[in-house]
């Protein structure tokens, strides 16, 4: 495992506020933080991150990685947050050539949250190979009973999106943010800390409720897992993504529904399963 | 008006794709469009914004707006998309002083869509008076109403977040876009292509599908619009900086329920409606 020196700088991730509802009554309802994170690499100031702040310091990781800043979790000493004055400072071992040249190029993408991707998107995608992993329909399904069990920032404040990751039907890791695109940054940084076993993507299965976007896509291929379950739909570009680089694409996803997209090789298919009951009700 | 030459370059909205469902059956279902858009401003690459694609040159005009690049729409001469390539050709009159330095600061923010401001998002919050607007109940009702009734990629696609701009249950304009960002651009761009009244923002009301974020409610009050209604909710910041602004932020609305979560003063009250009939009721 990679020898970081992390703070863990968890801060309270709602608040209790009073609106008003229709009947003009007072209502004290629980609202989701947001709280803005400027990392600063090697005392570069690199961007700032608007996030519920569940995990930051597995956050600033997954981002470094996800954009591609950085090849390896050994090459980070320490991550360093502190909430006082809203900063993540990240000491590196050698440094990051070219810092402001690699950040320079700017892409505004789809999705919930971390929307600015440096670089090219699209660069080595076509170099990645997301190995013959198969799901089957049962473990799809527990999965999806899992996140339904899950007990959750959503279900007490909503206005946050979760992820997931999954080894066939277990959980390692659930995140929520008010921006999906941190969540799966989260774990994408957190897989970076774990064990060689735990690192590989290519047993994996993402999960979010956001959007199958094309930077929901490309992130999870680019942690190598080759299955990604939404509770939403796909857009055209994911889904061309998808395709091309033969991930399956599960969207729609709830209870004993889906719809698979994408890479229909990848679920040992068990229809039985979709006829035992509802389709409407739980596992 | 300003006289500005643009294009009109409306690309197909949703694509049919053929997904299997849990019963293993082929389903042909209609997916939203996301294409990337590189807006170059005189001939200097600025963004790639990945969008739906109905009205980028709306949507490239507010990008501009919302990132505070150009303070008046007559400083642009013409918007040309063409989306054979991709590109969003921006020429202005006089050019823009200091591009390059005044787009290196870089805000990565929670919400759906365009998730990158330059400069500093919180510069001149102090500055904007949002007048004296006030709507009707019944009011919020009749836009409410206007909203369930839009025919919408939404209805036919999914996966798009919904904007609209209203005076009083008016719908002046409805957008929709794979972010929700893009959305509220789009809305900023024809805002300014509007004769004076309707370039206004003091009467207006501002329509999300989305949640109430800081970045969504920074927008609207730099439209100079008092009052935002979303179906979703708020997050910490956003609530907050709507309390500091006196803006009026209304979520969880739909058919004749809602919370006012600040500003209660800009809603003219009238209790009643929501006793009238079974609360989840269509109006």
């Amino acid at each position: 495992m990679p020898a970081i020196h992390l703070t863990q700088a968890r801060a309270p991730l709602t608040e209790r506020v009073r609106a008003i509802d229709e009947h003009g009554q007072p209502q004290d309802i629980s609202i989701p933080a947001e709280r803005a994170l400027t990392v600063f690499v090697d005392k570069h100031e690199l961007v700032t991150l608007m996030t519920l702040g569940a995990h930051p310091e597995w956050l600033v990781l997954g981002y470094l990685r996800n954009q591609r800043l950085l090849a390896s979790p050994h090459d980070v000493a320490s991550i360093t947050v502190d909430w006082d004055v809203g900063v993540a400072a990240v000491r590196t071992r050698q440094g990051i050539d070219d810092l402001p040249q690699r950040t320079a190029k700017r892409v505004v993408t789809t999705g919930c949250g971390q929307g600015s991707v440096f670089g090219d998107l699209m660069a080595d995608l076509d170099d990645i190979r997301l190995g013959d992993a198969v799901l089957a329909q049962a473990e799809l399904l527990g999965l999806l009973n899992a996140i339904r069990l899950q007990e959750s920032t959503y279900k007490s404040a909503g206005s946050v999106h979760g992820c997931a990751l999954f080894q066939g039907e277990r959980m390692l890791l659930f995140v929520e943010d008010v921006g999906r695109h941190n969540a799966i940054d989260t774990i994408a940084g957190w897989m970076w800390l774990q064990d060689a076993a735990t690192q590989r993507g290519s047993d994996k299965i993402f999960y979010t409720t956001g959007r199958l976007t094309s930077e929901m896509v490309i992130k999870s291929a680019q942690m190598g897992v080759p299955i990604v379950v939404s509770r939403s739909g796909i857009t055209q570009m994911g889904w061309q993504l998808a395709e091309r680089l033969g991930l399956c694409a599960i969207g729609r996803a709830m209870n004993r529904r889906f719809l698979c997209y994408s890479a229909p090789r990848r679920l040992r298919w068990q229809t039985e399963l979709a006829r035992l009951a509802d389709p409407d009700a739980p596992v």
